[in-house]
């Protein structure tokens, strides 16, 4: 790292003029480099993150509903596309990591990449505030947003799970009623999803099977995109 | 309602003075009510609250974890807190929903209180920024974040788990170890929490056996906790 780390970088790569530098120093640096780490200004950046992407959706797309809005979100702030972004401006380049991290190529994982790129909108909005941020937010994922999907081809978990498994090669998931309570006009469903290629089991509640379903797919969904972030899992 | 809804309640209960005054209506007014209601300024203040309130722990609390610090998060912006702080600003009183609802006493259910809270807080964030929106939150939660356990008595998820089940007179929750996966260094371990007495149970994954009790515990206790909040489960 040069001596004029990270400012140096801020400046040529985001034309950002840092005010308090070790707010920079910190969110650049991986926990395996010791103290000062970046994890509580990643707590932070990942709170500002979500509500900038809620509301350049919320006011991208006056008509639609909560649930659609949240999908939409989740496309967009998940671990992928900000390990993308982050990869893309080249912060796993700048990352200061411990020695362990860095033969183990921990500058490339994912899940690191992700983190930093949120403990770094953390240290921007502590150093100039929401509209900074925001600015910055929005330049770096316009396109994404832009490029998200006609909402009528948003797809459900399901059917995600499914497309994902079939990708895999993977037999398709199996969904079962576990479990129905309540008075008949506030029935709650319990369902459990079964992915048996993968071993898996989700659980989901809802006010009926098909939204117990959804639950259930969407959880699986996660379990299986975790495994696939975790340094136990495929790395892709 | 009277003529001057919601303008007025604002004045009156919070000396707020509302600049677009169909974002507050929007945002006292359930789905019950038919169009205009506020599920998308939930979404959107779900976000903020969560921003602001990290935002109030981080600085107030340099030393401490992000993992204590989402504990600590939890503890204030979950459900029940939010539906508290609605009820005692009135915001049953002055929301707008459907007879049925009324009838049912929508009025007092915790989920339908805390929605809307969290929606005025999305609709002042619209009106007048964070700034304005962050001065509410603290003004509305300050009580509650002073009061909150020191550090070393916030109890983990299990512990939290056993304390509730004890005290609805429910047998202990049982851990078991589904499935180890990864080379030694990096394993991932999954663990089921059942809980005989509810019929219940949750999955967690974690890089220790540790750690995935206690995310398969804290899913449990959010089952738990959903159930007692739906109309379906049992409103205290």
């Amino acid at each position: 790292m040069s001596e004029d780390w990270p400012a140096a970088w801020l400046r040529d790569r985001l034309a950002y003029e840092a005010g308090e530098a070790s707010l920079f120093a910190a969110a650049l640096t991986h926990r395996s480099a010791g103290s000062g780490h970046n994890e509580r200004l990643e707590f932070l950046g990942d709170a500002v993150l979500n509500l900038v992407v809620a509301e350049l959706l919320y006011r991208r797309h006056p008509k639609v509903s909560e649930g659609d809005l949240s999908r939409l979100r989740a496309r967009v702030v998940s671990a992928e596309p900000l390990a993308e972004v982050s990869a893309a401006l080249g912060l796993g380049d700048v990352l200061r990591m411990g020695s362990g991290e860095l033969k183990s190529g921990g500058f490339r994982r994912k899940s690191i990449l992700a983190d930093a790129l949120e403990a770094l909108f953390g240290a921007v909005f502590l150093d100039r505030g929401l509209d900074a941020v925001h600015a910055l937010i929005e330049k770096l994922f316009a396109a994404r947003i832009e490029a998200l999907p006609p909402l009528d081809e948003l797809k459900d978990a399901k059917t995600r799970l499914q497309e994902h498994l079939q990708s895999r090669g993977l037999p398709l998931p199996r969904y079962s009623v576990d479990r129905i309570e309540g008075e008949p006009h506030a029935q709650t469903f319990r369902v459990t999803c079964t992915v048996k290629g993968l071993g898996l089991r989700a659980q989901g509640d809802g006010s009926s099977r098909r939204r117990a379903e959804q639950v259930a797919a969407e959880r699986a969904l996660e379990a299986i995109l975790e495994q696939g972030a975790s340094p136990g899992g495929q790395e892709t």
